[in-house]
């Protein structure tokens, strides 16, 4: 897949996206959707939990970049951006309605999960709630892409790869005992100079990987590469191009990075009282900014 | 110890201290100096560390709370602030100059340490360094005092003891591989909660803890408690008073904060070549912004 062939799809802009899923026009992940515009993961709190998830953002920007949120408790259409530099702009600037305009809901109660893949959340949502919006990986997988280091899940048509780690995060007030969950691509050792440098660039979506090599699944603690807790399996042998495999330098080997599935692992895990909304994974909320816009930002 | 014992000490201002120390009149470490006043760790790097050093105290907020730098390649007596409503002010306002207002430095030329506990790095300074400031759980202690949680390395009048864990840093550029540094101090099962409270106000200078309870020495892969890396033993059992000890409550459990000693221990593991200046362990440079001034910022 090229870029020219990834903008062959329907919705061109984030608000295109946005209103196509509202009106349930676009029922898919929206990998690839609205190419170049970023997407975030979205979590929906109780208020009274509001506080605590900030400060677990600050505390672990790298899995949980928050990059807005609702501007007060119970805001729907009116977001408030916490991106450095972006703030009067805002990553949202036209109509946005957080109950409605991502493609696909989950839904859980007293941490239990009561509905999933639902169209919206409209008679979910209260005025007691409080959205928060998370970096999403695929604003560096544009860029991947564009320095001809395209991930293999992207050429196969699967989604990325995600994994429960045994890294635990910095807890923050009712969130203790989360842990990172991380995505991963394969790259070949001889590309992961570069693969580095493309990502850094983007510290509030992940920014450059946590770690990478055969070695590293064991220092996360990953219990099977061949069976991630979320989204596809990887190919991990053939599939796409493989170059000399001899050469050291040659062989493919994994590349871990910080995973905006990481907050709501957390949330999941910290067992909230009260109603939680959050996005289905791989149905993003579709945002006015674009890649170029974040690039750089700490 | 009290509060009022701690302001009998000579040096009454974060001024007065930095001439203190520029003037070899003082010449022991800074705990308990100026009380009140933030005191900082300090790391200095040849300027072209300089962006990924930015990035690791970005992606690692917690050991590495990155509160002010250098404001220009070179420069040792302006400072520009890093934290989030502070700029203007500055969290240095008066007179400062880096090369001697530390009581004690180390020297470090090519990763080797090459001098230890040198009163001034005037010699040692170049046009090329960019010196960067780190928050110092200093800054909790006062209110932990305060809030009648002293912590027994106070009373005892030792240093805190802090530990290498195996807990990964997310890498950032050169700085690979290296891992968080914590301090511990110990605390009854029943006095987490109100800990944690109290330190997580400090956001900006570690904030809560990042684990506690025995199982947490496991977690962090310290080595042996009673032989911290850097400081004094903690002084396990007895020492000061201890409360019923059948409670399981009342038992105390070691209590693990983010340490600022990481960005100096993860400096040295990258191998930079050149000259990097730091503080000795214990001998901050005081700031003439008050713990106040930095409660609650994220």
């Amino acid at each position: 897949m090229t870029i020219e062939t990834m903008q062959n799809s329907v919705s061109k802009t984030g608000l295109d996206a946005r209103l196509a899923a509202r009106h349930n026009k676009h029922t898919t992940p929206t990998a690839g959707i609205s190419p170049g515009y970023i997407q975030a993961n979205m979590i929906v709190l109780p208020s009274r939990y509001a506080a605590d998830f900030r400060n677990l953002c600050a505390r672990n920007p790298v899995p949980c970049p928050l990059i807005a949120e609702s501007s007060s408790t119970g805001s729907f259409s009116s977001i408030k951006t916490c991106i450095k530099g972006l703030e009067d702009r805002g990553v949202v600037s036209t109509e946005c309605d957080l109950r409605t305009d991502l493609a696909r809901y989950m839904v859980y109660k007293n941490s239990k999960l009561v509905a999933s893949h639902v169209q919206d959340v409209i008679e979910q949502w209260t005025e007691d709630h409080v959205a928060f919006l998370i970096g999403c990986s695929y604003s560096f997988e544009t860029e991947l892409i564009r320095a001809g280091l395209p991930p293999q899940h992207i050429l196969l048509g699967r989604n990325v790869s995600m994994y429960r780690t045994t890294t635990r995060l910095c807890p923050a007030g009712v969130f203790v005992g989360g842990t990172y969950v991380v995505s991963m691509r394969m790259y070949k050792r001889s590309q992961i100079g570069r693969v580095r440098e493309v990502t850094s660039r983007f510290g509030v979506t992940h920014g450059e990987p946590v770690d990478w090599g055969w070695e590293a699944v064991g220092r996360l603690g990953i219990r099977d590469l061949g069976e991630p807790e979320w989204g596809d399996a990887p190919v991990l042998k053939g599939g796409f191009a493989v170059d000399d495999g001899d050469r050291e330098d040659e062989e493919e080997v994994p590349v871990f990075w910080g995973c905006g599935v990481t907050p709501q692992d957390a949330v999941m895990r910290a067992g909230l009282e009260g109603v939680v909304l959050a996005h289905a994974p791989g149905y993003m909320l579709v945002l006015d900014v674009k890649d170029e816009d974040i690039l750089d930002v700490l």
